[in-house]
């Protein structure tokens, strides 16, 4: 079986290569996947270039900021990441969560925002490295699906009206989807016309490009996969490059009043250390911790899925490790936080990437860019930026995955739901705290409320199952309960009552049968209730049995004392032992 | 079968008999339960007397507002409550919280102080009130055993620290119990002997009653027993008497500085609303939410033992209906927040109480008091009643529960570690608050990792076990693995990877069976990890087999199209069923 070894290699890599997994695919490549990466690569690097400089737009950043973030963070997960696929970068989401968190703080464009940005992903970057060394990647697992689903498709409403001002080339203030969209209407009359038909021919460019442009070169072309990729993932690039041709011909910034980038230095920024500052750390905090819980998600199930396809694992701690190196990275080297993005992380794959040799082709081209041909940049409209941000992030948007999770289970339709509600009303931070928290208040719920069956024999076999739901034999003097949930604090006393009201309905019942096929623990406040069970049972004229307990609870059981308590006679292995010794089968 | 009856009434009552349970016991009054009912109040009352204006002290406020706080709101107790034993009045614990809640507001004897105290027996009453009525009882079972046991034992030494001022008749300062004890030790010099005199021997006079006058009177007389039980819980009554003998004989107020109750104002308190201010009330809801959370608990479990001894039952939404009641009455009379107290409540129940009449007799004597007999207390030493007070939580402090809590469950015992730490450290609020938070956490960690055991067919019974803790016998082209947990976001990569695991070291493995006995619900994010397991298992040439699957999860997997997806025919009614089916047995 082809899985095996595979699987295995990336869980139980060990040393110097458990760290460093370049160690494994740099110093053993295989000359045969160079052509691969090395269009991967580029097609990435053609992809991000718009993308990284309009998601820098997004988190009220100068665009050289994101061409930096492109770099060298790039390199660095390149080298440290377990996924030969994953493309880390700047991202939507993350941009949205930075502009969100800084703007409270400093005046988007101030030297001030951009401190502040360089010790977010300095802190972004300090927290995953920690998660990751010290193996806690799993309270990642504490953002569920619908949490992340609701707040992706609300995150993807405020970007896109956040981009409306660069569409429409007047000012909109207003922090809520809802007051954007109504300044937005306010002010109508500002449009500035030159502006908006950029924008709208770029956004339906993009889409054309997006949703015509695939099927038409495979089914009309005979040109190879990689090829496709190429020329699709080109179509950003080439918007923006038509964008500046038409911008600086009439150089419209000048005539028509559209607003453009503007220089950008030429050359990287200068190696700096952020500037730490306690009160500073505190206050960007929580927004450091939302990016870090939205993206490691996000990143490290792309990752998984591309990786699981090829038949290859990854290793969750070392991914923290190397998007925590990655965020350090960015913090010195003048970018903002980066993460694995899903789009391009799926173009990469594509196109052919193999290994991490891909991401460094791609930091390499950016790194070309930002060196000698950032000046090509300065006719560009800021709303073919907007245009890019905004069909990139259409696809976030997704209501239907509701109906979707609803027919998986209702209550985490609820879940997407509230997350979605509060990230509109309140804001990304509330937003994930409270899908967090009610999710889990919905699971304590759950289980505060077990489903226990009254069970009998199905025919002739050794199997029982609930009376309600299948033709079963039971007999007069026996109960036979299973109770569907782990005994702790939040449900033993639900438990109780529960029981006592089956005995004190059915008079004939003189054995109760306590099936533990689906308990799977019982903690100190749920032994104290079944000591009290046992007595109240005991008062009633009523015996208590256990059947089928596995073998860590009995081990508990024992270790407190109830088996003495309840007599070693009175446990059977299986429901069917207990029976037959009450003679009701 | 007797319980029958007697457990269904409470639980389903209707209409006004549910709020209003004396029209129950009151308008059908047996005559032959008054001689029980009598006396039973007496003993309490006598019992009553010293605790209330013991605790009152304790709490900060005069003797006087303990004595009010156990008249009126006593009686509404009696007629609303589900229990004809417990024992409503001012209690350690409580009176604890009140202190540490309320002179962080204001100073204890100021009249600011009383205005506050009542305004927190309003919203404990109101708080009470509401989930009763909203039947939200069921969130007081966050309070589990290990940290409602920690909370009481740390909460013994806060308040027996706290005496050690009345009992040495010297100032001492200080928050925490080991600041005030090491405030007492460098002020030993300053001692007031005759206080210290006084406060010893009525120790030694209170634990000598308790510990041997008991088993003296039940071996060497022919007492009855509720003579006996009357006797005993007269010892701090008498106490209280003697205390006030000596030091009214001596003038011990004026020539031996000991400090003494006072002048008590005779008759009842105005009746006044309290008076209501949003930011007091703001500031007072911690300390509301605290003595909510631990006075209900402890009530509602006191009330629960003893009506099991008679094969009553409680219905805890109406006694919190009843307790929010008293808290209400006792905000408008004067008094302090009130609940169900344990020692008096179990001398209650031994001295025969069987309804509501008992409280109300104790109501009255206690009324008769206030009204006449107020002035008899002027003399009595203060280190008196502390004694009363450190006798009674002595019995409070439970270090050997931890240990009792350790052999159930070790990770409880670290609960029970942790409430008690928090609370010495940094307060009675905090304590709690951390120890419901680390056993929902920890809860959640357990449920995160869950156990996944290898089974295999025991003997030649239709019965499959853990392979680990059996004999049993297996076959290698199948494995079939039982998931001890339901399937939920913060567990489904935790199983995804142990699954692969399990299959990636077994090469010749070509079918796993996934056994759902213990699964007893599936979220849409472990639907999702269904679908992507499903995919890789194929993927490597697995075929998966369901089996055991309770019928509210199967019904989840077929809304959600999982069944479709798997085929299903791979689903089998039991593990034997479809280990025959893949010709393993």
């Amino acid at each position: 079986m082809a899985v095996s070894s595979s699987l295995k290699t990336p869980l139980t890599g060990q040393g110097l290569r458990r760290y460093f997994p370049f160690l494994d695919w740099l110093l053993h490549y295989r000359r045969s996947d160079l052509p691969n990466d090395l269009v991967a690569g580029l097609v990435t690097a053609i992809m991000l270039i718009p993308q990284s400089m309009a998601y820098a737009q997004l988190a009220g950043l100068s665009p050289q900021v994101g061409l930096y973030a492109s770099v060298a963070p790039l390199a660095i997960y390149a080298l440290l990441g377990t996924s030969g696929q994953l493309s880390v970068g700047p991202v939507a989401i993350t941009s949205l969560a930075v502009f969100a968190g800084v703007s409270a703080l400093a005046e988007p464009g101030s030297s001030r925002y951009l401190e502040l940005v360089l010790l977010l992903a300095f802190i972004v970057g300090l927290v995953k490295l920690l998660l990751g060394l010290l193996r806690l990647g799993f309270v990642m697992n504490f953002v569920s699906h619908p949490v992340l689903a609701g707040f992706t498709s609300a995150s993807a409403l405020i970007i896109a009206a956040g981009q409306l001002k660069y569409l429409l080339g007047y000012r909109i203030e207003g922090e809520h989807v809802h007051e954007i969209v109504l300044n937005a209407v306010a002010g109508v009359n500002q449009t500035n016309p030159a502006t908006l038909a950029i924008g709208a021919i770029s956004i339906a460019l993009l889409i054309l490009f997006r949703s015509q442009l695939k099927p038409l070169l495979q089914q009309r072309t005979r040109l190879p996969a990689a090829a496709v990729t190429l020329i699709v993932s080109g179509a950003p690039l080439v918007t923006v490059l038509l964008g500046i041709l038409v911008s600086w011909f009439w150089r419209l910034n000048e005539t028509a009043g559209v607003r453009v980038v503007g220089a950008i230095p030429q050359g990287f920024a200068p190696f700096t250390l952020p500037t730490w500052s306690a009160a500073d750390a505190q206050a960007l905090l929580p927004t450091a911790m939302t990016i870090v819980f939205i993206s490691v998600v996000e990143s490290i199930a792309v990752a998984k899925a591309l990786a699981s396809k090829r038949r290859k694992a990854i290793n969750a701690d070392q991914e923290l490790v190397a998007l925590g190196a990655a965020n350090l990275t960015a913090s010195v080297t003048g970018g903002y936080p980066v993460t694995g993005g899903f789009a391009r992380s799926v173009v990469n794959d594509q196109a052919g990437a193999v290994t991490g040799l891909a991401s460094l082709v791609t930091a390499a081209s950016i790194g070309i860019i930002v060196l000698w041909f950032t000046p090509l940049f300065y006719y560009l409209p800021q709303a073919v930026l907007a245009a890019t941000v905004i069909v990139a992030v259409l696809s976030l948007f997704k209501p239907g995955e509701a109906l979707r999770i609803w027919r998986m289970n209702r209550t985490d339709a609820v879940t997407w739901g509230v997350t979605f509600a509060v990230v509109l009303l309140f804001g990304i931070e509330a937003g994930i705290l409270a899908g967090v928290v009610f999710a889990i208040l919905l699971f304590l719920w759950r289980t505060s409320r077990p489903h226990i069956a009254i069970v009998g024999r199905v025919g002739q076999s050794e199997h029982f199952r609930n009376v309600l739901r299948h033709q079963v034999q039971t007999c007069p003097h026996v109960v036979a309960v299973r109770v569907d949930e782990s005994l702790y604090f939040a449900n033993t006393r639900y438990l109780e009552d529960a029981l006592l009201r089956i005995v004190a309905e059915r008079p004939e019942v003189k054995h109760l049968v306590l099936i533990g096929s689906a308990i799977n623990f019982i903690d100190a406040s749920a032994m104290e209730t079944l000591e009290s069970l046992l007595r109240e049972l005991r008062a009633a004229g009523v015996a208590l049995h256990l059947a089928d307990i596995k073998g860590p609870v009995m081990d508990q059981l024992q270790r407190a004392g109830f088996i003495d308590h309840l007599g070693a006679e009175r446990v059977y292995l299986s429901t069917h032992q207990a029976m037959r010794a009450l003679e009701c089968v």
